[in-house]
């Protein structure tokens, strides 16, 4: 069977372990190895209070090369003071000490899960030896690694894309994990994505921050970004193919395809948010300005009414034209419009019979779309949402203590 | 028993009837009637999409004199186009018709529940002709207008206040409808007040601006405002105090007292909002401006993770921290400290051991205050919140259909 993990493209090893961080016995410490150094981008929470993680990455990041990343769950790491800093940097020396040829700057740290507690530091050392021991590229180990960075998502999430550069065999694959503390303008939660391409390290930010901007930033789950988001990607140089050195229809082949791969993350994280039954896309047309369009879409996808009736199939729309006309963007009340699917329920500013049933079976559906004319303008955007279940509650009222 | 419904003030008489616009058959009809006429004051909803009764009495308000104030609820005649227009219009001219002293432009309108169907305009009139037969100053009358005005509240919300205005004993009563769609910014769904106070209608608005803006434009619920947020207060000027038409000491009086009304009516929105089981006030410290101060609060009010923790008595300050660094304010961060109730549990950026049973009864009281300090200034705000909760999402899920 074909490998679909982060191991899948050449130079890569991964493991995951379960060190004690989370009291539950599963996996909560994940490896992810370049032996042969990768270039490196990442993206991190715009958050103003950030996770130490998040402020080592940031300095890390700027090597040429990264050998590890090294990823904790059950704790995130975050309002820990200097203590929390220190384990940080702990994580990467331990790392870069299991692999010979990396100094601890060439080593990548995330963490996820309760923010404000000290990591249990002298179990996650010990994880970390362990997981070096276990490295592999197998499917399996690519798997641990997936697992190993979940908090409530309930299965791992993970996806793979193959391509062809300049008749080099290319692959691309990423695992993320997602569930709560989910908001548009940052890297949303975690999310780790390893290529075998030769690419060089600006275009390969410029790749990721595309792909992010219109995938993982394009999900709200809550409407706030958390402490910790990072999403960073390897590129181990192995494919072989020409390297993609500049802005020409290579790059844009490859930038495309790690789109739709960020794309199909996104929707599974959408699909297994805290509680989430199902997902929705808010398509906002007729914006004055791209910043309004985008603005609306999110109002709407934010929405705790809107996405109550999305659970319950009820095509409810006077919530969403609630949500419009609330979000602080130019409308012209005359010209509204709003589908849900195909069915428009609100045309001109003026409701429309519609076949209830229809609409319902609409937005029952695992994925659907809402659309919206603001008849203000010519510009579009949209954001991603899922519906708001009592099981978001019992997860998010029961998460600590 | 001490009448403490909108009929307490001299000269006000009310009615609430079932007229068909609820199927359940509870009360969804409300007249309150000033015979002699009142002085009016209206703060309406910042929502781009307004209800046609919120059009309709955004030009009626300047009546010099108002005579009655005609709402429906179970139906918010809101995205209903020209029909909808012409039904609100009805509605005042139906009660105008009901009070021979009146002109329709005499007559405030006010309706509640779902957005985007047409009025069962037949029933209403026919409720309306039902209420104007029932008038009555009686603290039953009162309490039927307040419970005609109630969607998914639980409960009738009422305050009365009584003082004393140049030795002449002054009234002030309320009744207000909450639950769902609410948020700062506007006049919180619906609220009427009544008085006897002598007051001019420049100062009768200054002084509900004023309430309004530091109570029910203070409580989230679910971050947005409704097509229909109107509060109105009528001053049948009765009482006989000497008439307040400056900002001398009298005035200071009437809005202090007015203000204490105001409160009183947003605590008891908060505790009966959709599937509330406690209410929180957030005061955020040390901001750099005041509008960062309101901005922050607000984010913490709104998280739906901290709503959750709320619910579940779980001091997780972690998300207050979260909400507060993506509410894009200036903070310290080595400044930043939080509280639960009197417990600090995060100081100058570094976690506190602090009894986390005690900082969970905090939390699990009825009501309880969150404090933040930015460490970036000298400027505060505040807002109210409440718990998110299984019933929330029920009630939501399937209010309509």
């Amino acid at each position: 069977m074909a490998n679909n993990t982060t191991t899948a493209p050449k130079g890569f090893l991964a493991a995951g372990v379960h060190c004690g961080v989370k009291k539950s016995g599963k996996l909560d410490l994940g490896l992810l190895v370049c032996p042969t150094g990768a270039r490196a981008a990442a993206v991190f929470t715009t958050n103003k209070i950030t996770s130490a993680a998040v402020q080592v990455g940031k300095k890390h990041i700027k090597s040429p090369a990264i050998f590890a990343v090294v990823v904790n769950s059950g704790n995130a790491n975050a309002c820990t003071g200097k203590l929390g800093m220190k384990n940080a940097i702990t994580m990467c020396t331990e790392t870069a000490g299991r692999l010979n040829a990396a100094n601890p700057h060439k080593v990548l740290v995330a963490s996820t899960g309760i923010i404000g507690e000290q990591l249990p530091i002298k179990r996650i050392t010990a994880g970390i030896s362990k997981a070096a021991a276990k490295l592999s590229d197998s499917a399996k180990a690519g798997l641990d690694f997936a697992k190993a960075i979940m908090t409530t998502d309930t299965k791992p999430k993970q996806a793979v894309r193959r391509l062809e550069i300049s008749g080099a065999k290319v692959t691309i694959a990423g695992a993320v994990k997602g569930a709560g503390m989910i908001a548009p303008n940052m890297a949303t939660t975690l999310g780790f994505i390893t290529t075998d391409a030769a690419i060089s390290k600006p275009l390969l930010a410029k790749a990721l921050r595309a792909a992010v901007g219109n995938s993982l930033n394009k999900l709200t789950v809550d409407g706030y970004q958390s402490t910790n988001d990072t999403a960073i990607i390897l590129a181990s140089g192995l494919a072989a193919n020409r390297p993609i050195v500049s802005k020409c229809p290579r790059y844009k082949k490859f930038a495309k395809v790690l789109a739709e791969l960020c794309d199909d993350l996104v929707r599974q994280m959408a699909l297994d948010a805290e509680g989430a039954t199902r997902m929705f896309k808010v398509v906002v047309k007729g914006a004055a300005t791209r910043s309004d369009a985008a603005k609306a879409s999110r109002a709407v996808a934010d929405y705790p009414l809107v996405k109550c009736a999305v659970h319950g199939g009820d095509p409810n729309w006077g919530r969403i034209i609630c949500a419009v006309g609330s979000a602080g963007v130019k409308l012209n009340p005359s010209k509204l419009s709003c589908k849900l699917g195909d069915v428009t329920v609100f045309k001109n500013g003026v409701p429309r019979k519609f076949d209830a049933r229809k609409a319902s079976k609409v937005i029952s559906q695992t994925e659907h779309a809402i659309t919206v004319d603001l008849g203000a303008g010519n510009f579009s955007d949209f954001c991603y949402g899922c519906d708001l279940s009592k099981e978001y509650v019992a997860i998010n009222a029961e998460y600590h203590t």
